[in-house]
C-alpha cells in the first residue's frame, strides 16, 4: 500500500508458534529476494527496521534471518548487517551446445521411461519428473463446465463418432489461431488427434518405415523417442545448442552422409532444453530440408508458451513445399486429461488422415468440442498470458533453488519459454542413482539418459517447474541439492 | 385390452386424409406381419372382419390390402381372401462357409474403406454402411449427463493425465462385468484404451512385426484389415461359417503350413457375418492356439450384444497360459464418441501397456470417469435389455425387407447378436457400382471387397440394421433392391 497507518509495535499474535513465525518472516524475505526487491549483493533492512516493518520481535527477525543464512539466502557481514548472497544472483551457467554420437542408432530408452512414468500415479510424490503442469495452473474448472454444458446440449453428436479429420469447430478455431505463428491454414489442412504425441506418431508413421533413420535434436523428448523405438526406426541425434537449438550445419552434414527420411525437431521451446531457434535459423532449417525434399516433423507443443510476446513463428510458416508437418495440443496449455492434439500434414494430408482412423479411428468427441467452445468465447489468450507469467516465475525460482542448493559446477538452461529446467550437474553424478534415492523421498525427476538414443547425458535431469511454488517444492530442491552434492 | 367395451362402428376420423389412413391399416397388418401374428402362407382377417376390428370402412381395408399387395406383403387368392406371400416368410438363404485365398498376402482396402468413411460426414446420407448405432438408440443422454456431473465435480483430475493402464474406477468396472463373458479378471489385468480400435492395434503391434503373417476370419472386419494393412504385415484368410464361426480344421491346417505369429478373431458376433462360436469350438479354437503358443487377439466388442440370453463366454475365460489378449470397448453399446475401450494383454501386459502410452500417451480422463460411474449405478445391463431387443427387430426388419425387395437368389446372414448383415447378391451384381448408384441417392453401404485382403466379395455388402425403423429406412431398402436388381 501507498499509505499505511502506523500500526501498533510487536504486537505478536499468541495463538501461533514461534516457530512458524520465523518462517512466516523467512519467507516474506525469501520471496522479496526471489521477486528482485531485493538483488544480489544488495543489503536487507536491518534487523530493527525489519521488526518494524512486520510488527514482529527483534528476536523473530534474529532467528529468521539465522535460518536465510543457513539456508544461503543471505550472509552476515560483520559490523555491517545481512546481504543477499551473491552466489543466490549469478545464474548458473547454461549447458554447452551437444556434441551427440554421430551415426543412426537404435533407440531403447522405454524401460527407463516407464519407471518414471509409474511414479506419476503415485499421488504422494511430487511430480518433477514429468513435463505436465500442476492442475490447479491450468482453467480445468472453467473448461470442465464448458464440457458439461457441451455434454447437456449435444447429447446425440457427443456420443457419436467423430471420424477424422476431426470436429469442424475445432479445426476453424485452431486455423484462425495458426496466425499467430505466422501460418495461414484452413480448417481442411488439420487433422484433430488423442494429443501430440498421436500426432507426432501419425507423422512418423505416414513417412518413414521400420529400418528407416531419422533426425533428431540432442538431447529430445523421450516420448518421442519412444516412438521411434517402438516404430524400430533408427535415430541420428544432430547437435543441439540450449539456447538456439539444432545446428544448421551439423544437420546438413548429417543428411550429407545418412539416408535420412525425416527430421523431428522442436523449434520453440524445445524439450527438454528449452531451446527456441531463431527465425533466422528456422527458415534455413525449412530451406535446408526442402532443397533435399526431407520432410520435416515440428513439434510446436510449447509454442504459445514463450514467456514474453511475441510468439515465435512456427516453421510450418516458412513451408512452400508441404514438406513441414506440425503437430501440437492442448495438453500443456488447458487440459492434458482431455487428449486433444491436432496436425497439419502438409503433403501427407491423405495418409495421415487415414492412419488417425486406423490407429484409433475418431478422437473423443466431447473434449474437442469443449476446447473449440473455449477458444471461441476467447478465454484462451487471457489464460495464456497467466500461464506464461506462472511458467516464467517457476522457472526463475527452481534456478534460484538450483543455484542456491546444488552442487558447485551445476549447469542450468535459461529456457524463454516452457516450464522444463535441464540440469547439468557435475560429471560424477549418476542421475539414475540420484532419481532413485530422490524417488525413496517421494520426489520424482527425469534422469539425463531418457533423452537420448544412447542413454547419454548420465549426469544431466530435468526438472519441472509448473508447479505452485510452496515450502514443499523448495523443501524438495534442498533434497535434491544435497543427494546430488553426496553423489558428486 | 382384455375387456373391451363394443366400439360404435366406423366412426372415421374427418381430421385425418383418406391416404394416411390407407398407411396406418397398412402399417398395422405390416407389423402383425412382421412380428409374426401371421406366418407365411397364413390367411389374414377378412375384409369385412379387419374393417370390425380396426374400426375403419370396408373400402379403407380393401385399399390397404391392395397396397400391401403390391409391396410384396400379400397375395390375393381368387375367392379365398389374401395371404401372407410366402416369399416373405422364407428367410432368404444363408451365406455358404467361406472359401478364401489360402496363402498369406498383403494388405489393400484403405483406399476403399476411406471413401466409404467420408460418405458418413454428410448427415443427409442413410448410413447403412457403418457398423454405428444410430444415436437415438444409446443412453447417450443419461450418460453425458453423468458425464456433466463428472467434469463439475472432479475439475482437477478430470484435467489431468490417466496415463496407462488408465482409470482404476473404470478397470475395476470392466473386471467385475467381466464375469459375464466367464473371465475372472483383476484390475490389474487390464490397460484402457482409445476405443476397441487402438486396442486391436496395441495387440497386433505388441506380438507381430512387419512382414509377419498373421490369420484372420474371412470375410473380417475392415478396420483390423487396415491395421494389418498399415503395419505392412501378412494376413491369411481362414474359412469361416456364417453361423459358427472360424473354422478350427482349416486354421489347424494352415499353422502347419504358414509362419503365423497371432490369430485375430470375433468369436462372438462377429463382423461381419455375425457369427457366433460354439463353446465347444472357442475352446478348441483356443487349445490349439495353447499348443502352438500363438497368441489369439480376440475381439468381444459385439459380445455384450447377442439377441438372446446368456451371453456367450469370451475366448479369453478358456486361456491358461496368458496367450489370449481379449479386446473390446463401449462404442457399441454407450457411446462411440466417448473413445473408451480396454485390452486384457494377458502374457503382453507391459509391452501394451507401454505402446499405449507411446501411441496416444493417455485415454481421456473424463469419459473413463463417466462411463466408470454408469457402471457403478447398474444401468449397464437395462440398457444392453433395451439395445438387444431393439437390434434383434431392427435385423429381422431389414431381413424381411430384404427377402421382399431384393433380387432372387440374394442371401443373407441369420446372425443371433449385433446389428449386421452380411448380404450376398447375385454373382453379376458389382457392391462398388452399388455403392455408387445408392450413394447419388444418399444411402451408404459398405461393399463387400472392403471385408478381404484380397477384395473378394465383390457381390456382398454389409448393411447396418441399428437405426430406428422408419418409412425412410424401408425406402431406401426398396430402393437397394431396385439397384440391386438392375444391375444383376
Amino acid at each position: 500500500m501507498a499509505t499505511q497507518t502506523r500500526r501498533e509495535p510487536r504486537a505478536e499474535p499468541a495463538s501461533e508458534s514461534e516457530d512458524m513465525l520465523y518462517e512466516q518472516v523467512a519467507q516474506k524475505l525469501r520471496e522479496q529476494v526471489v521477486n528482485g526487491v531485493y538483488r544480489q549483493g544488495e543489503r536487507v533492512p536491518s534487523v530493527r527496521r525489519l521488526s518494524d516493518q512486520l510488527d514482529v520481535s527483534i528476536s523473530t527477525v534474529i532467528e529468521a534471518y539465522r535460518r536465510l543464512e543457513s539456508q544461503g539466502v543471505l550472509e552476515a557481514r560483520p559490523q555491517s548487517g545481512y546481504y543477499v548472497r551473491s552466489r543466490l544472483w549469478q545464474p548458473p551457467a547454461q549447458p554447452e551446445i551437444s556434441r551427440p554420437h554421430s551415426s543412426p542408432t537404435a533407440v531403447s530408452v522405454s524401460a527407463l521411461a516407464l519407471k518414471v512414468l509409474r511414479a506419476t500415479r503415485d499421488p504422494e510424490v511430487l511430480q518433477l519428473g514429468v513435463a505436465v503442469p500442476h492442475p490447479d495452473l491450468l482453467p480445468t474448472r472453467a473448461l470442465n463446465n464448458i464440457l458439461a454444458r457441451v455434454a447437456r446440449r449435444d447429447a446425440g453428436r457427443g456420443g457419436g463418432y467423430d471420424f477424422p479429420p476431426g470436429s469442424p469447430e475445432l479445426r476453424r478455431q485452431i486455423a484462425r489461431r495458426a496466425l499467430d505463428a505466422g501460418c495461414t491454414l484452413s480448417p481442411d489442412d488439420i487433422v484433430t488427434t488423442s494429443g501430440c504425441q498421436e500426432a507426432l506418431s501419425l507423422c512418423l508413421r505416414a513417412v518413414a518405415k521400420p529400418g528407416d533413420t531419422v533426425a533428431i535434436e540432442s538431447p529430445a523428448f523421450y516420448g518421442t523417442l519412444q516412438t521411434i523405438e517402438q516404430m524400430r526406426l533408427k535415430a541420428i541425434e544432430i547437435p543441439t545448442c540450449p539456447r538456439k537449438g539444432v545446428s544448421i550445419e551439423a544437420l546438413r552434414l548429417a543428411l550429407d552422409r545418412w539416408k535420412i527420411k525425416a527430421c523431428l525437431i522442436v523449434p520453440n521451446f524445445s524439450n527438454p532444453t528449452g531451446a527456441v531457434m531463431p527465425e533466422e535459423r528456422k527458415k534455413r532449417l525449412v530451406q535446408l530440408l526442402a532443397e533435399r525434399e526431407v520432410p520435416l516433423i515440428e513439434d510446436d507443443i510449447y509454442g504459445d508458451l514463450g514467456h514474453e510476446a511475441p510468439r515465435p513463428r512456427a516453421a510450418k510458416s516458412y513451408d512452400r513445399k508441404g514438406l513441414v508437418m506440425l503437430c501440437s495440443s492442448f495438453s500443456k496449455t488447458l487440459a492434458p486429461g482431455y487428449r486433444v492434439g491436432w496436425v497439419v500434414p502438409g503433403r501427407w494430408r491423405e495418409q495421415v488422415e487415414h492412419l488417425k482412423y486406423v490407429s484409433t479411428m475418431a478422437t473423443a468427441t466431447l473434449p474437442q468440442l469443449a476446447i473449440a467452445e473455449f477458444l471461441e468465447r476467447g478465454g484462451y489468450d487471457h489464460n495464456l498470458r497467466k500461464l506464461r507469467a506462472l511458467f516464467a516465475s517457476g522457472i526463475e525460482r527452481v534456478t534460484h533453488a538450483i543455484a542456491r542448493y546444488f552442487p558447485d559446477g551445476t549447469r542450468v538452461t535459461q529456457p524463454a519459454g516452457g516450464f522444463v529446467l535441464w540440469v547439468e550437474l557435475p560429471k560424477t553424478v549418476d542421475s539414475f542413482e540420484l532419481h532413485r534415492l530422490a524417488l525413496a523421498k517421494k520426489i520424482s525427476i527425469a534422469p539425463g539418459p531418457l533423452f537420448s538414443p544412447k542413454q547419454a547425458y548420465r549426469h544431466c535431469i530435468r526438472l519441472n517447474c509448473a508447479l505452485p511454488w510452496d515450502e514443499r517444492l523448495e523443501r524438495a530442491l534442498v533434497t535434491l541439492g544435497r543427494l546430488a552434492e553426496e553423489l558428486s
